[in-house]
């Protein structure tokens, strides 16, 4: 016989659908929302749904906003001569964190990836290069993660950007701050030391 | 200046007070709420408020329930002379994973523990003990965890049930199945060889 309690057993297989919470960790997430406050699991529904409905995307740099355009596009403040490709609006926030990024951004959302299909229209790349026609900006950043598809993405826009005449430069790759040399790979070791600076 | 997007924030802080999820977690799963398709979205927060409503606690076990009565307690097919007594209802369901045990349940909703000011007052004991009244039960097995908390309220418990003559049982202490002797504790490991059985 089955003794499930099926509002649990719901919520349960919703939390396991999330990327990261296994079984178990989806059903002491269910049980957790059963003991928490009853206004603070209402609070939690509503914001998904608030979520869901008042977020989308900036009409210019495609990152996430409740807005029609995004604060950084709005902020008058930001230097409109740069912009920073990225992959994903988390990366936003990540380049952010590091408060000394002052330009503009673009999100991707997504790499190529021919192996999943993902080709270079499924892409916010058109949306870039209109961005570019009005000469106001000189440099592009690739700031695309150091994988296959990310090279290959920045290689392919750059290839894209480069008639137009535009500066396109590439994240520096070298041993992370912080970092221990041996464990470092050979790859990044190679490159940091191709990359070296004068002291 | 502050470029925080005010729903995503919100439910990345709500996401980061559960149990077991930090701040990076509370984000990436955020962000997937707002990649997921809309109406799994909507489903996941109705569920969470479905199952504040619709959940409560079995008028005679304490167990959780959607109905008044679990569907253990209902079970006419199960051994009406036996409880098992264990603290949560998350030790319910694993008990019931075993396939092994066919008796009632008893949940108390915590252990005795005088550093938390929870006292046995604070328990389902009052109504364990109204259970046993009309001697159908026979015996009561003490399944609440072998930690200080468990040990000192499955104390407690068989002291109080004792003089109504009824047998209390414990759960035994050993090695863990597939376990391995080399890295058990000493107490684990004096118990095992105190409980030995005859093969």
């Amino acid at each position: 016989m089955n003794y499930r309690v099926l509002p649990l057993t719901k919520l349960t297989e919703h939390f396991a659908r999330l990327p990261g919470i296994g079984k178990k960790s989806a059903q002491r997430l269910a049980f957790h929302i059963l003991r928490m406050p009853e206004n603070e699991a209402r609070e939690f529904a509503e914001c998904i749904l608030e979520a869901r409905e008042k977020i989308g995307y900036c009409e210019v740099c495609k990152n996430i906003t409740d807005a029609p355009r995004c604060a950084i596009c709005t902020d008058e403040t930001r230097d409109r001569s740069t912009i920073c490709v990225v992959e994903d609006p988390r990366d936003v926030i990540a380049i952010e964190r590091t408060k000394e990024y002052n330009g503009l951004y673009h999100v991707l959302g997504g790499l190529i990836s021919p192996m999943d299909g993902i080709g270079p229209e499924a892409l916010f790349i058109k949306e870039l290069l209109a961005r570019l026609e009005d000469g106001e900006v000189k440099e592009v950043i690739m700031a695309t993660n150091p994988t296959v598809e990310g090279e290959a993405t920045a290689m392919y826009i750059s290839r894209l950007l480069k008639p137009i005449g535009i500066i396109v430069s590439r994240l520096a790759y070298g041993i992370p701050v912080g970092g221990n040399l041996e464990y470092a790979d050979e790859v990044t070791l190679y490159r940091a030391i191709e990359g070296r600076n004068r002291m």
